[in-house]
């Protein structure tokens, strides 16, 4: 299992969860907060390694140095806890990050581009896929992925129009089908990577980088 | 659960199951692959659907109108049910048709791109996607598949090398990171078609087909 890279606070030394509920301080707070995000943290690279069905609530909170009851305390199940892990996957997404870089629209879809080959290969991409195979097999895990999904399509769509608008994206194009690239491109590329037993079909960063650039140039108005 | 498109035969009537080995006949024979056929048209419907965890031998075995016994007369357990459906799904891929067809090399990467959108969307994109997810977690799953990654690498290569030979696509751009695109979109593609719970967000056939002719056109050396 490969461990998140956040830094995982110290542990708790237990005089603080022996002080009672009186002398509830900022300091329990910031504890509380902190197993919540341990505990999130472990649900991300535990049910991204994984998969729902095989991950365990008593391996979750082992991997946050913590007991089941921690978990229980927080979520009603396992679902539950599924359900927070994966919206806090959606906070972390690279777009987020991409989408408000001050650098032209087209230069955001090139980072976007480059960015499958290196920064995704996380376990927050593991975790969208596995919503994604669950959601594919349980109409019920459906909304939650739809929605995040959508937020993402929304997000590169206006990147999309913003190309267009400056004149780099043909009119002509399909905002919705160079959407649709881009989100299975982020899944899929993930998804060959991750399965390759070797590397030999993986391409060198500058190939994909340049391939990518030429591809996105493809797309401009012809004259 | 989706059933194959493929006709499932009448179900044999019995008496020459009680006719014992000395009477073995061509009809024998002919009954015997044909329930070999449905057990793996039915494993690939419900390791598709239900994944390798949930799906058991006994639903598979009812799938294909006969019993457990009959799945273990033929493979030991459901991990050798599971590789034969795989292999079975691999000489079914689309690929295979398209790599023969009669026309120029880009042709067949654009009908490779359309099929993207609907002749992909069958229970065989969702046993790749099974096998990619087990693969992720455990390196006992990948050998079998990563081979068929491999297979699958190479003939789109060859498109590609035949491509660039007609001049039709820039030299400098790198096979592999042209394949690694293909096989990406491949799975991805189904991935999020099958994801999302409204249909907002997938293109229009026509509006698909324009984009990829753009797209492989971009890619054609620059004068």
């Amino acid at each position: 299992m490969s461990l998140s890279s956040r830094a995982v606070p110290a542990f708790d030394d237990g005089d603080a969860q022996r002080s009672g509920p009186d002398r509830r301080s900022d300091r329990d707070d910031h504890d509380d907060s902190a197993v919540a995000q341990r505990l999130l943290d472990s649900a991300i690279n535990t049910f991204g390694d994984r998969g729902f069905q095989a991950a365990s609530v008593a391996e979750i909170a082992r991997g946050a140095d913590t007991t089941a009851d921690a978990v229980y305390a927080r979520w009603s199940d396992k679902q539950e806890l599924f359900d927070a892990a994966f919206r806090e996957v959606v906070e972390r997404r690279m777009l987020l990050l991409i989408k408000n870089a001050p650098v032209p629209a087209t230069s955001k879809l090139a980072m976007l581009g480059d960015s499958l080959l290196t920064a995704q290969r996380d376990s927050t991409r593991n975790m969208w896929i596995e919503a994604c195979t669950q959601a594919m097999r349980d109409e019920d895990w459906r909304p939650v992925l739809s929605e995040s999904l959508d937020v993402e399509a929304r997000e590169i769509s206006e990147i999309v129009e913003d190309a267009k608008n400056a004149g780099d994206i043909d009119e002509d194009l399909s905002t919705t089908a160079i959407v649709f690239l881009c989100q299975a491109l982020g899944l899929g590329s993930h998804l060959v990577a991750r399965s390759l037993a070797s590397h030999r079909y993986e391409p060198a960063a500058d190939d994909w980088s340049y391939f990518v650039g030429r591809l996105i140039r493809g797309l401009a108005p012809r004259k």
